[in-house]
Formats: C-alpha cells, structure tokens, sequence
C-alpha cells in the first residue's frame, strides 16, 4: 500500500470522516506546501512528548508543570467545581466565557446498556474533594448533557457525592438549567423542554 | 381551470405547502371516501360561523358562551397567568401538560424593524388585569419565544406591567427557563445557551 | 370536539401532516377570509361531483368526456405509451414538456414485500394493448422510480408485455434513462449511479 | 500557541472542517497511541518525497516509475480513455469497480466566469493521443460532472479533440450517461433529469 492510500486509511479513523472526504484531506495535503506538511506533520509527532493529563481536571493540555493552564491559574474560583463528561463539553463551557470556576473532566458518560461506571473517573473525582474543600470549595455543577446518558450520570454521581461528602460541610450539588435554548420558538419545542422551561421559570 | 387545479392552488397557499405538496393533498381527497371530503368541507365551511375569539384570552375556539374552553374552566388556576404570543404558542403549553393556569393571546411580537406594538393586545392584557388580580392572580409568566423578538416583546410587557400594576399588590412577573434543551448535548450547543444553563442551574 | 379540533384531526390525515401542522393549516384559514373558506370546501365538495378516472390512461381529472385532456388531445403521439406508478409520476413527466405521447397510471410499485402485484391495473394495460397497437402503437415506455421497488415493477411489466404482445408485432419495451442527474458530481455520486453512467454513455 | 492549539488551527484549513471538528481531531489524536500518531506524521511527512505526478495521467501517486499502478497496468484496456476533472473524480469512477480503460486528469473543469482553460492540461492530452492511437485507442469518455461549468468544458474539450484527431482514424467522443441517479422518485425530479431520463431511455 502506498503512501496515499495508507494516509486515507489513517484520515478515516478520525471521527466522522468517511473514505471520500479522507481522500479528499490527502488530496488537499498534496496539493499544500512541504513546509505545511512539515509542520503537520511536527505537531502531531509533538502531541505526544509535550501533552499530558492535568493532575487535577485530567484534561488533556500541553505544557510544563503537572496542572492545567486552567487549574494552575490562581485566579479561577475555587469554590465552584463543574463536572463534565469530556474535554470537548469543558471547551464549550469555557467557550460561552461566562464560568469563573474550576473543572473534572470525567471521561464520559454511563452507558445506558451497561449501567456501568467503567473507565468513569469517579474514584479520583471523589478522592479529590477533601482537599478541594479545604481549598473552598462550595459547590458542585453537574455540566452533562441533557441526554438520557448524561441524565443518568448527573443521578449517579449526585448520589455518590452525597454519600461521599462530610456531612457537616455545606457543598450544594447543582445541574445546568434546563429550558428554551437560544433561538427556539416556543411553537416547535418538545413537550419536556416546555415543561422545564415552565418548571424553571424565573 | 379546473377543480384540481384549482383546488391545488388554494393548497399552495397554505403555510409551508410548495406546489408538489398540494398536488399530493389533492390526489389524497381523490382517493378519499365522498364521506371524508363532505366532511372537511363542512369543517372548514363552518369556521366562519363557529368559532370566535375567546373575550378572556383572545384565542380562537369554536362553541357556545364567550369564553374558551380554558378559560371556561373552572379548574384552572387563576393565580398565574401565561402570556403568550400566538394561539400556537399556547397549543405547545397545553400540549406539555403541565401548565394548569390561564392563557393571554397577545397576537405576536414586537417587530424588530418598527419596535412598534402594532397590533399587539397590550392594552387589553392590563385592562383585564385588576379584574384577574380580584380573582387572585398573582403571577405574570411571559412565555414568549428565546428569540430577539420574543425578548424584546418581554422587556417591554415587564416594563408595561411594573407601571400599570397596583404598586400594593405582589404580582411576580417571570419568564419561561432557558438553558439546554432536552437532548441537546453541551458539545454543540451555542455559547448563549451554556451561559444561560450556568445561569440558571439549579 | 369542536369545529377546530375536528378539522385539524382531518388536516393530519392529510400525507406528510403532522398535528402542528395541522393547527397551523386550521389558524391560516381562521385569519382567512370568509369567501377563500367558501372557495376552498366549495372546491373539495365539487372534487367528488366534477372529478372522474380518465377511461383510457387511469388518471384522475375534472372534465365533460370519459377521457382526460391529454388522452383526448389528437396532437399526442399514439405511437409511444408511458407506464407509470402514479398520477404524480406523470405530472413529473409532464412538467419536463419534452414527452409528447400518451401515459398510463399503473396505479403504484410492487411491493417488495409481498410482490403482489395487488390494485395495480396490469390487466387494464394488456387489455387496451391490442387497440392501442391499432392506433399506431410502437414503444412503450417503463417509466419507473430508480428504486428497488420502481425496478421490480418495471421487470414484472416487461414480462408481461412479453408474454401479452401479439409476436408478429414490433413493440419496442424501453425505460428511463439512468446515470447522472442534472447537477450531480462526479465525486459525490453512488457507485450504482456511475456505473450507469459509464454503461449508458453515448 | 501550545501544541494543540497549532494541530486544531491546522486541521481548520482542511477542507469542510470547523474549529469544533478540528478540536475532535486533536481529542481522537489525543486519546490514540503513539504509534499511530507517529504513523500519521511520517505518512504526511512522506508525502512530499513519495508522491508525484503521473507521466501519462497526472494524477498523484505515491510509487517507483513514472506511471501510475493504472497507467502501469498492462490489464488496463488502451481502447478507452476517461477524461475526468480531478483525482476525485477519477476516484469515484475507480471506486464504481465497472470502467477498465485508463484516465486523464484535465485538472479541472472551465470557469464560467472567464471561460478560460487556463491551469487545464488540454495540450498534454492533445499531445498525447497520437502515441495512445498508436496503442489502440478507440473511445474517449468525456466524464465531467453534470453541471454547466462540467457541460462546458465537455462541449470545448470535444471540439479540440475534433479538430486535433488525425481525420482517418475513427476515434468515438462519448459523455457519460444522464438520467435518473439511483434511488430517484420521478416525482421529485428535476425537468431536465427527466428530460434527459426520457431521451436516453433504453
């Protein structure tokens, strides 16, 4: 197998990219300059040396030290810890720019066919709070998707962190709002997204 | 022209019915029973002379009295009042189930253009509102759409209503919730919403 | 159940209707004026009285006379016939404006399901062959949907048209030609599809 | 900038990839072994020593000798020659698994704007056609998409070779196939598809 179709079979194991469109990124490669190639090429060879899991949000980040760009900045609040299924759903929480405080990274979500916790890092998760209340901490959000998945893993992890928590600390366990996103007409809701939206008026 | 024809055309004049879709209603009333298509046009020809606009709420009904059905009943509560922006809006609170109070049709939205209340019932809803605050409302939900124009229509009905109600009353005046939708995973929802489920989490 | 109710219970059997749709038809024609209401369930009744198949193609129309406008038009072809699944098919073929023969509505497709050839009028198409043949026909067109379904009708129609036609006469069996729709790209095309339009080249 | 930031810019200029799926990109990288990464940056590293242009077709390949392996591959049929835009195309055509003769990579189809061949390798096919008659040519397909900027470059690529080809050698100019794509409903074809569905019918 040659170089080209050995770089298609690689560009289709990337999510959501099907034979045509990876044929069409070697294609683009082809046709970009050597020096695009190269750096291409170098910083994908460089994920591996200079990126790591933060000891604390087990995010993956690149850089010196054992804690995140987040984590490591003195300014974020630590009272308030958000708990997200991936790296992916702490991007677009930080996104929005609207939250000041800290995350986990849980590594995903319970599989509804399994019921199972596997590969979920609820032990680390729950190791981490004593220390995490000393430092402050007063609440935390659980940021999962608003799927049946990311319902049951908000239930879950709300009921082991109230058996886990010191019951003579005051850590409010909170979820995201639920309602009318941005841009729905009311007309075209679901039935439960109106009923939350009405539940959650304020 | 024809019946067909013609019976085609008065169907692309329904909302969102491009011609193809018309023929297709048209083949279906052919295929369909003398029965069925006697009885649709009885339906429609009755419109005109059953229905009516509720004299409470405004919102079209057909039947005996002045008032709807709703707002004929005697089980709603009238301690909250949902103010809605079209008869379709108030067809997707009823159809969630969960909202037991009364309904106001204001008759669309505040237009972004003109910022005029053309049309818009406003003087209707706070002439009817010492009267409903007789009869116990004490709560004022604006459940308008999460777009530009249904926020600014709230803004200005809030604005309306701090000024026109009684200044010793308690009436709360809310909105409908916003954050994530049912099923809407945080990976993909936009930053407004995910400020917004910040926001309100509870 | 009151007028609306009733008429958007008849406006969701409609094809493609779902219940909001429905409501949203039942609101158009409450904003409508009385006279369209009165034009429109004056067109559906008269669909019953004035709307008949035509005898020759199987086509529904409005008219004086057994035979619809085109099957009574002495300037279409009599030498070519179309056979197709449904009277939308052949207002499809006749929006093209190039097909200047006469059509027969077979009535739909095979189901592949049960590859019963149940309602359609296969019959009626052997029994008006040898008349046709009298008038001059030469080609009969098997113009199908490209689909699993369309195919299987249209082997099934050409081996009855085998076994039916007299020996002694030239009828020429055809089908629509398959390969690249208007607008298509090469890149993007199915594989079935540009096989077609490698076999179909000319 | 740290390395992940570099990788998910760079992955956005691929083509009909966001900042969203670029960042899913750096995540799946994140989470694969060092292994495949380091597989993926030395295919993309090679392809700028490896891979080059066909001397006969001039599409990219990767590979010893001047010829591609289709060029090079004496099974190949030299009576038909595939004229195609890109190598996209030329895939899609060998993705079929039906044609057995070989390409040439116009390199792109005429803009309409400027009606310009300009970037095309019209004279490199025109000069080759002496030596592929020699070698049995009999057939060339002109395999351009079904658009007007693919119609146009078809219609002037054909006059070329009209007024190139030696006049004593029957050379046969053919385009490929139109007409319904597979999975097509007549109902919701376009006129000219049916037009042409109805002229190619066979």
């Amino acid at each position: 197998m040659d170089t080209i179709d050995r770089l298609t079979q690689l560009f289709q194991k990337f999510p959501g990219i099907g034979p045509r469109q990876a044929g069409r990124f070697v294609q683009y490669l082809l046709r970009s300059s050597p020096s695009l190639r190269r750096e291409l090429a170098g910083a994908i060879r460089e994920l591996g040396g200079s990126v790591k899991q933060c000891a604390e949000c087990f995010r993956y980040f690149a850089g010196s030290g054992k804690a995140c760009d987040i984590c490591a900045n003195p300014n974020r609040e630590r009272t308030v810890l958000a708990v997200v299924a991936s790296d992916a759903d702490l991007a677009a929480l930080e996104y929005s720019a609207t939250y000041k405080g800290v995350y986990f990274v849980l590594g995903g979500t319970i599989s509804l066919a399994s019921e199972k916790m596997n590969g979920l890092r609820l032990k680390q998760l729950l190791d981490s709070l004593p220390n995490r209340i000393e430092r402050g901490l007063s609440e935390v959000i659980l940021a999962f998707p608003a799927n049946p998945e990311g319902d049951a893993t908000a239930t879950r992890i709300r009921e082991e962190l109230v058996r886990g928590l010191p019951s003579d600390k005051q850590i409010k366990i909170t979820a995201l709002g639920r309602g009318l996103s941005t841009g729905s007409e009311l007309e075209y809701a679901d039935a439960e997204t109106i009923a939350q939206a009405l539940g959650n008026r304020r």
